[in-house]
């Protein structure tokens, strides 16, 4: 059942003992809201705790000081910025099927809880979580004010993708106004490198070729170069969005390489010249008009990267005639 | 004489055939303000041309379409974004100590006009121009918050810079709620690469040293790499700002070789561990507690980073000890 944002609320403030669960890998959005939801229920009165996969990433470590550690046994089950069940993180598998709200801005979002407050034009959850605790009529101070601007920033790329509206705009001046401290969590977030990223990112640029007449860009990260720089998956964190930022490259193809001779496939396009989800569906994939990606099993990185750059030729020749 | 935003607005009112003055080497506020205030002055029938130092800027040219040309004689001059007459391009030179109204946001603004509409807590001079458009009445539509929206994102590095305030933000929601197309310009302005950038990024993180158990981080940009690049000074935008950072470094510090023996230092330091204006001073260099620079001659490239890596340390060790 679909309910609007004060009936959220109002159920919040007649309940207590409040479980929130978080999705699996957890991102800014579902630690950022999770958490200023808590603190907004800890403020009134209630007695709330979060499930999170594992410890918090490093970089989201100073969000846990917002909320106080309480025990108490489970009543009611939420879920926040969680589009299904099958996106429950293992330490949350008991409470399938048992979630009785689920906040959430996902298109895709199942509706598979007993309430469901949704705001599908929300670009993060943390702006259907700002209304809810406003609603409430819990404090909005500063700390709950920087958990929310973490979930708004990360799920906006600092308000650079095409999700922002004025809603996300307006609820991100509200919360500078309360005095979140903006400028350190975007430093942390996006300002942040380790070394290993360094590494692995001059790597790859040194890899960076370009094909009819610089209209395709291909950038390869292979197992060698994983191992020679020292970074994990979490390190390629945009990555394979810089071939297409190149000025006049339209397709934008990021290989790389993962063991048992798999190739994992990123493409990032220009929509009006070549749809990514038309050149990855050639090879059993898919995507969005302006970014898409595919398996290729079989086929060396030399191999594939011919057969991609060929297919994305067909396709800009083919719209170029057009 | 410092004016108000209504005193501004009532004079732009009165009068007409305006002249609106950008600083040297344009960036995005002085040229988005200028824009916004000349398609605003046209719009409620005045006329007003705009003087750039030589064409837009490449990544600029979508502003060119919000104004219409407009030939007249030059009879009010207006500076906007312009801290000092001393930042007047060639080409307007002419109107020096002519400046009826100068419009800026910049702490160091030497108050040469008439008249000075100066808020310096703004973050863009955008904001300023933002609200006398609004005093005068005149139409703020989606090209004259496209124009605004130029500056204020460019000014704050797309949000993230420590200047961003409430009233920031607050203009930025305004812009979007008035259809400026946040993502396109700020796609413009943040993701897009010359391939020459690309190259020289790779070729500057390949440099990059640790020094002092990773506190001190150098990198270089040498004439054969900007040769082998092709990448000219305009594409080393941001680069400096890469060594620090880098997680576990206090001390950034990038050496850029200039003709005839010439070294140009960027420093970027935690400034509660190192003040880089102190190290640059040391040097015959300065700027602020979390940046500065200084220019070193007579020394190679390894000469100057010894000397830099040395007198880092000791900063660094005494601050320890302290």
């Amino acid at each position: 059942m679909s309910i609007t944002i004060e009936d959220a609320a109002a159920w919040l403030r007649e309940n207590d003992n409040y479980i929130i669960l978080t999705h699996k890998a957890p991102d800014g959005d579902t630690l950022g809201s999770s958490h200023a939801l808590c603190r907004a229920l800890q403020s009134i009165g209630k007695r709330a705790r979060i499930v999170t996969e594992c410890g918090l990433p490093r970089k989201f470590l100073y969000l846990e000081q917002t909320v106080s550690e309480q025990s108490f046994d489970a009543e009611h089950i939420i879920a926040v910025d969680i589009a299904d069940e099958s996106l429950l993180p293992k330490n949350a598998e008991q409470y399938r099927g048992r979630v009785e709200l689920c906040i959430d801005h996902h298109e895709s979002n199942s509706c598979y809880a007993a309430a469901c407050c949704i705001e599908r034009n929300a670009a993060a959850c943390a702006e259907v979580v700002f209304k809810i605790i406003t609603a409430l009529g819990a404090e909005l101070d500063r700390q709950t004010a920087s958990c929310l601007f973490t979930g708004l920033t990360t799920d906006t790329g600092c308000f650079r993708y095409s999700n922002v509206t004025a809603q996300t705009m307006n609820t991100a001046a509200r919360l500078v106004e309360l005095g979140c401290d903006s400028y350190k969590i975007n430093k942390l977030m996006f300002e942040t490198n380790s070394k290993q990223r360094i590494a692995i990112e001059q790597m790859a640029l040194s890899t960076i070729e370009y094909h009819d007449g610089g209209r395709i860009a291909v950038m390869l990260v292979t197992l060698d170069m994983l191992e020679k720089s020292g970074a994990d998956d979490s390190e390629l964190e945009g990555l394979s969005a810089v071939p297409r930022t190149i000025e006049g490259v339209a397709v934008g193809i990021t290989i790389r390489q993962k063991p048992e001779g798999i190739l994992k496939i990123s493409v990032r396009s220009d929509e009006t010249l070549c749809s990514a989800n038309r050149l990855c569906s050639l090879f059993g994939g898919g995507g969005h008009a302006a970014a898409g990606g595919c398996v290729i099993k079989d086929m060396t990185v030399d191999e594939a990267k011919a057969r991609l750059v060929a297919a994305a030729e067909d396709i800009l020749n083919e719209n170029k005639r057009g």
